[in-house]
């Protein structure tokens, strides 16, 4: 069911010859046709949409044509443009920061939730509460300069590897969404990241991983303290105080408030995504509105509610969402059904 | 001193004929020739200090070269792109609604400071407390859905007229530093606006008038509520809760949040802007950093230390911000000596 790198370059060989042999006897295609978009979609509902959506709003013959200045395409992050299980990346970076943190501040060795971090117990990790979390996020993402902050989890981000695919978590995108982005930039759309993820953490890699420049990342996002420095040099400080939860409601509110506009089409994969949806399909006209279902355990993971699960066992995606998506024609993404490929490296 | 409308027209015309003749008997000439940037600056140190920091920075060969993505420039508006004098144009909106408010409530009638604001008494307007400014803030900026707010300052903006000009208050906006705007655009800078003003209000007009995308509009916000209209569709409601105050050092954390990227070029009027200057500053290579001095009187008006006033006197723009302008090679802008004109219009 792996594609493993060996067949992968046969193709790419077999590919390149195809692609040769053309040029010599067949005349000059359009360059449309040369660069399908989307190439690791497989055809059906969910690739039609969107080259559908793209269509409708970019031809100006269209009675559904949006101005250039209005193209926004929001994207949630995790779970839609890359892993979230078994644990979001940024905690996994929150808890790999403990050591140092505890380096820094002896006195909290042996307090909660701290010595069970340092303990390395799994389990006992995964039974922390919301609570505990939240002491560890301020912990480690709060108190030092932004400056300070981005260079530390640059380099984590750069180094850091996930246990199960032995792979940088930013090699954990899915190729097919980032065909979507580049599809709809192509197209004059300026694509957002819209994330409960912080938004520190996330520009910190967003504009190399996802053509995503800083300033269209909005996520959760925490107050910083203008300031000077022993030197005089004036410094931002990264506070313990929560400036905007960019989760369910207020994604829509982050939306209004670095970006202005409603969206014309949204991506997400959650219950966290729903509020974001609706946003945009409200505004009339043509709207794209997908929502990212796990449903392939073997490739990636699966907790969709085509999992016949209970809702207490498929977590962010629960029943009631998939319901609410074919009430308001958002198109659901399968990934088993409609990606070719998940990673780049498959 | 002013150009009359009649004499514009004939300089237009004349340069119209000059071109086409041009265009007949001498060999085309760089687009930049063509079109010679600032026109309506004279020439001089401020000038020359735009011009130096562009070329310093885009032409590739430089040693402080700037990579397009980094070319982030940030404007206040009130007195650095528009008439602050006497009264921000945002709070003579929101003293206009007033009576709408009142209205709609009329338990406010007899309720100050509204009694006083429906008076018309404009001496005693002019003494209300910063306390009683908060309450007409609240009032009218505040409790309406995020559309119906932006439908009533547009409708607004396009018809209020300031006394002294008789002029809409957009055309009061600085022909020199939209020219400065435009050139920065020109040569690969993202221009942003970043103002104590609210962010809501200038992205209403900010395209339009500045060029300046509603998304580039960074200011002071106050949260909003996602909720549901009686019809089921999903709507933001302004909430009176202020979530930034850009203002002084809370322009730098507005930078930080909205924009993520400290600023190359940055221009201000006041002691408002004076962290921003200094953040832009910090940064090292080549940073513009300008104020405008208000000191043409007869054209404008003039509150700067210039006008040798004590500092109780000179207001936003005392001596120790001219004194750590010196200090910090920052170039002060003279309304009067730098500007051949002040409004499109003269």
């Amino acid at each position: 069911m792996f594609e493993t790198p060996h067949i992968h370059r046969r193709a790419m060989l077999a590919a390149l010859v195809t692609s040769a042999a053309a040029r010599l006897v067949l005349p000059p295609t359009p360059a449309s046709a040369q660069d399908a978009p989307l190439p690791s979609w497989n055809e059906g509902a969910a690739k039609q949409a969107i080259v559908d959506f793209v269509r409708a709003t970019t031809e100006r013959s269209s009675s559904n044509y949006v101005p250039p200045d209005e193209r926004i395409a929001t994207f949630d992050q995790d779970g839609t443009l890359w892993v979230e299980q078994p644990i979001y990346t940024q905690v996994i970076y929150c808890l790999d920061r403990v050591p140092t943190v505890v380096a820094k501040k002896p006195e909290l060795e042996n307090v909660e939730p701290f010595k069970t971090v340092l303990s390395g117990d799994r389990e006992a990790i995964a039974r922390l509460s919301m609570r505990d979390l939240e002491k560890i996020l301020v912990a480690t993402l709060t108190g030092m300069t932004t400056e300070e902050f981005g260079a530390e989890a640059r380099k984590w981000i750069e180094t850091a590897r996930d246990p199960r695919w032995k792979r940088r978590y930013t090699e954990l995108t899915y190729q097919p969404m980032l065909e979507v982005q580049r599809y709809l930039r192509d197209n004059g759309y300026k694509t957002y990241i819209v994330t409960g993820g912080g938004q520190d953490f996330v520009r910190v890699y967003a504009e190399k991983v996802y053509g995503v420049p800083r300033e269209q990342v909005v996520g959760t996002a925490g107050a910083t303290k203008f300031g000077y420095a022993h030197d005089g040099k004036p410094i931002l400080t990264k506070e313990p105080k929560l400036l905007l939860n960019d989760d369910k409601a207020g994604k829509v509110e982050g939306i209004h408030l670095m970006i202005g506009r409603r969206p014309t089409a949204a991506f997400g994969n959650s219950v966290g995504d729903r509020q974001m949806l609706e946003w945009t399909g409200a505004g009339g006209g043509a709207r794209l509105k997908m929502l990212v279902l796990h449903d392939d355990a073997a490739r990636e993971y699966a907790y969709g509610p085509a999992m016949g699960l209970p809702d207490s066992k498929v977590g962010t995606f629960p029943q009631a969402l998939f319901d609410e998506a074919n009430k308001s024609s958002w198109t659901v993404i399968s990934m088993k059904n409609d990606w070719k490929r998940i990673f780049a490296f498959q």
